[in-house]
């Protein structure tokens, strides 16, 4: 009917949870929208993935070489959270309770996925924790067996780094979550380091 | 973190059912894509935003002045179907069982949305209708009561044409649809119309 149609339609749902169906609605609904809009959406796009870069120390996404969080002299540089992906560290970031430093990996070990240890931003982890700052390193990964892998690995090359404590973030019931939709592990787990509330 | 990050997700964002979350999934996906393949979903917004026109003749999208349905010398110019947005000629189309001509209003008259008669491309149509070659006027709208009301309301202006069959969609059960999830209008309807299949 229109090629441009097609040729917008396809791009789009070449995007990860976005079907023929759902492009098309949203490449209509960009006529509605003025040719200005869908230029800075275009632009903002091509922007983000040309001139995004990794940070140096972290490895987390930055637009500079060094990123904000790292380049931020208010932060605690003796305590950093090692994450799988960006996302976990805009997660964390948005609870405003951590102030340390972070470390993104880029993903976890997953041998199925052919993931290996050598894939992983795990060297420039322990070069940074051998510059001496670091004293604690809190795993922030998955409850995967790729995640239980990944901080079991760390945990084992960590071994040789004397006065470094390495901690993972607790495992419970979540706020708001309902006890029957937990799972035996879960709760087995909570049950199990319960927390002492009164006398 | 990343105003480059920022600004992609908050553009992303404004796409009609994609939340802050979807976006940031949607914009760290780019970055495992190639930057020709980015650019090239890019610009494939754009270009369909700047360049993509409506159809002289029947309001439907298209490349050129004329769409390719009302340029095809092999398709039916007695029958028009109308529809209201260009999704609903993409669905039709898709059956391969139609093979008239359309056209697309662009909506449906909606006092509660602020849409009036004037707003939609009726008198378009009426002008095709008065060049003499259509012979019947599939209404395919909505079975909302904005959608009656358009239905109704281009009978009435067709009443003065001579010699013009107007005909609606088949309402009944959908094909898979199960009897217990049908709406009570609905079934009455498939009822009072139902089909003879045997002695």
């Amino acid at each position: 009917m229109s090629k441009l149609l097609d040729q917008a339609v396809a791009e789009l749902a070449k995007l990860p949870g976005i079907g023929k169906r759902t492009a098309l609605r949203l490449a209509i609904h960009l006529l509605r929208r003025e040719k200005d809009e869908v230029a800075l959406l275009a632009e903002s796009l091509q922007r983000f993935r040309n001139e995004v870069r990794y940070c140096r120390h972290c490895n987390n996404l930055s637009d500079q070489e060094i990123c904000p969080i790292c380049a931020d002299p208010r932060r605690d540089r003796t305590t950093v959270c090692v994450v799988e992906y960006v996302k976990d560290v805009i997660s964390i970031e948005n609870t405003r309770q951590y102030h340390g430093m972070y470390h993104v990996l880029g993903g976890i070990i997953s041998p199925m996925q052919g993931i290996s240890p050598s894939d992983l931003k795990i060297d420039l982890l322990l070069e940074n924790i051998a510059r001496g700052e670091i004293s604690e390193v809190i795993l922030a990964l998955s409850t995967s067996v790729e995640g239980e892998t990944t901080s079991f690995y760390i945990t084992r090359r960590l071994a040789d780094c004397a006065g470094i404590r390495v901690s993972s973030l607790a495992r419970g019931i979540g706020f708001g979550d309902e006890l029957d939709y937990a799972d035996e592990l879960t709760i087995a787990h909570a049950l199990h380091n319960r927390t002492l509330i009164g006398q």
